[in-house]
């Protein structure tokens, strides 16, 4: 039996057995995508406790899904360290990150990376941002981040970094608030994996989000080697584009099951 | 119901129902600022293991408030180990760092570092000392200390380095033990959130005891990061004075909890 | 009393008191090398916990052992990551790593590492293939892996690093998917301990498994203290050959069991 | 009251009630030094375990204590990974390092360090030799051991460093497996806290046990903070000798009782 998730007003009416629209005089208010599977909502909030757990994710950042049957929803966690997120945080939000359900809960501050992405590629169906510590130097220095072992390969088309000061400014306060540097963001990333924003993080997009996450974690691993790579003396010999592509064509279903049971025990306990 | 801590012998005496004066006789012993509320006294013990848990403080090091209701106190615990903290070990100062009530408890051998910063600084509620491991180097180098992430973006204004040898001489043991050092420390420390202790550490201040937290912890982070990027190679492209400018303006309220939910529940197991 | 586990179909077959030959029709099965004492199993389980709780395997990466009846088998976990390997995931292979009984299990999709080396070194009984973090860096850059302390003085033979483009051709995979690739690789180790895959990790070999442990943990570590070695700034005054060959003719015996019990007890929580 | 173990034969016979005289026949069996307070082997279990649980020990070094009312007498683990040493396995030995009490057990095989420095440094009561990490690339350079912050600042005296190839030749397993060796080290450490052992570790020594856990606890996070300010570049502002000097005429007691009652905790789970 497929359990369901109902996010928007009306389902949870119905949920509770009342009649009232409790939409009425909430003009803005986007409908619900419709329930989701709980399997998939736990999936999320494995990702959120599994990027906590790797240290990718600290008290900030967040993890989000496109909506399995409505492709102009996502949910994601209302703000909260990604580390303490249940099911019962999840959200839904429309592309222009309106939420469908705000019951008073604090909205991610930059919730406009996903929308804006999910609006840009309709291929990716899980965004994550953040403040990937490894990752960071790399944004704010003059070395490319390159791929140096195999598990990171998808870097091999190269990791482009947001310059926020290019779009919103000299005085911004670096934060993606609006969809406005949500758009350019996305523009940035363009058909990538991973971009980097300077002096704040990353985010790294998957086509499912067990993808998502095994990118955000190799991309931290990686940027931990190349650092290394860098201080041991070069010329380093990265992963070719010829070998990138050539990974970039396995499925990569059985190896993401593996590492994604290993990080979900970790992270969950069980 | 808001429960009270009462630190002055008066206090105790009344508390425990009896009339004897205990300050008889004791003529320098200063006065309790009155009870506090323990709310207030959770979050400066959940402060101290927050920083031990986090690797910001190891045995020594320290943390205090300003006493809620009377600005001529404050509030630190008795000489121990950050990490083994509870509320018990809280004791009560003026800002001369004599103690309240000793009752023949230890007292934090570098005190003068925060009743002088108290002093000179009224906008600051609490400060920290500690023996920041990845904030040492940039205190004994010659590359300045600035933020490479928005999350450390307080530090845009500078971070000043004390010399102790420039007030004690040649040959102290660098040890804040006296308000005259403390005096200066306070000093160089200025209007800004960190200055580094040259060979000893770092203080950091804040106007409430989570964003002295949040800052402190920021600080190590940053530090960390900033000495990866000088590996990596620069030019580097820093937290500009614009963007830490406008950062300062944002209400720090819920991203501060935000981070301060997470951190409390890994230090406090709950 | 020792304990046995059968690996083969007719092993099996007779464990269950059943009479069914299951090899019938499947002429490319090989037999199985018998039966294999429980012990032996629990030291390969707790080889694969030891490396994963270590930090030297991450999902990846797996570790075998010959036969101890039938050289011409090994036996290794089915595709898991190794931090989650119990007994009952073992299974056995030929040297050309065809599975005696796969019963439907997923395959260590580059066994065939450890089929070849088992092929060219009789005197190996245990392989580890590791993603070990960081062993990878000295792959891809100009300076040899060299022993700088004397747990890892084993390394004063030469580190050899495996190039798969050599062989492979530029646009690989980079993984070792077969005979062919796990032939060069052998041939690459040649009589050393340990070999390096460029962009990818290493390959570990022992007499035992408990040798081969110490060798890759080491080996690791022997990494780790080289980068900060080359950061500080040398010469380096490395184990020398003469060191490194006296401390091939110790016994290992005792040295190794100290350790091992130390990493089986952190690992296996016993 | 006091609690006394007995190490000697004849204190063992004596508890157990019997009247053999299980020396007869061992003359080179030394005499015990006499029973040991229980509350001392406790502190030299408690040592083992938190240099074990502080990552500066690994599965090999050693700790030992001289003994408190025979100084021709110290005690050591037998040979066992320190984060398993419990008191049933501390043993007596003499200054030459013979066995009072070997009833079989396996010898350390360096504890010749431990005897020679006893002989060396009627001042040190406590030894520790260890594998300490970020130490060893110090042995190995050329960038001297100093000391950055104050909690290391014993290191001003300088740090030498042992080549075992000047004593023992070329082609040494460089242990320290006998007297000779020992001997030479010792006058190597001649009077002073730390000496490093080239390719090998360190020995630090103390006045007791506690001293000696401090000591070597900052010398490994010295080397780690060292290590680092080269990386950001120099020149670096060292402690000073007069600052060190100051610093070694500060009573040591209440500042190392409260960094031993955390590290106690941690490693004792009590």
């Amino acid at each position: 039996m497929i359990r369901l998730v109902n996010f928007g007003a009306v389902a949870i009416a119905l949920f509770l057995g009342a009649a009232i629209d409790q939409r009425s005089g909430a003009a803005q208010t986007p409908a619900s995508g419709g329930p989701v599977n709980t399997a998939l909502i736990e999936d999320l909030v494995a990702a959120n406790r599994i990027l906590a757990e790797e240290g990718v994710l600290d008290s900030y950042g967040h993890v989000s899904i496109r909506h399995p049957t409505n492709p102009n929803r996502y949910l994601i966690s209302r703000t909260l360290a990604p580390g303490l997120v249940s099911a019962d945080d999840i959200m839904e939000f429309d592309l222009d990150s309106n939420p469908v359900d705000p019951r008073g809960r604090g909205l991610a501050l930059e919730r406009f990376i996903h929308g804006e992405i999910y609006k840009a590629r309709p291929d990716v169906n899980a965004v994550i941002h953040s403040h990937s510590p490894a990752a960071i130097p790399f944004g704010i220095t003059q070395v490319p981040m390159k791929p140096v072992f195999g598990a990171a390969s998808f870097l091999w088309v190269g990791v482009p970094v947001f310059e926020v000061r290019d779009v919103g400014g000299p005085a911004t306060t670096m934060l993606i608030r609006n969809g406005s540097l949500g758009k350019a963001l996305a523009a940035t990333l363009g058909e990538k994996p991973v971009a980097l924003l300077r002096g704040h993080g990353d985010v790294v997009v998957g086509p499912n989000v067990q993808s998502a996450v095994r990118r955000a974690i190799y991309t931290e691993v990686n940027a931990r080697l190349q650092a290394i790579a860098i201080g041991i003396g070069g010329p380093i010999n990265y992963i070719s584009e010829e070998e990138g592509a050539a990974r970039d064509k396995m499925a990569g279903g059985e190896a993401e099951a593996r590492a994604w049971e290993l990080w979900k025990r970790k992270a969950m306990g069980k």
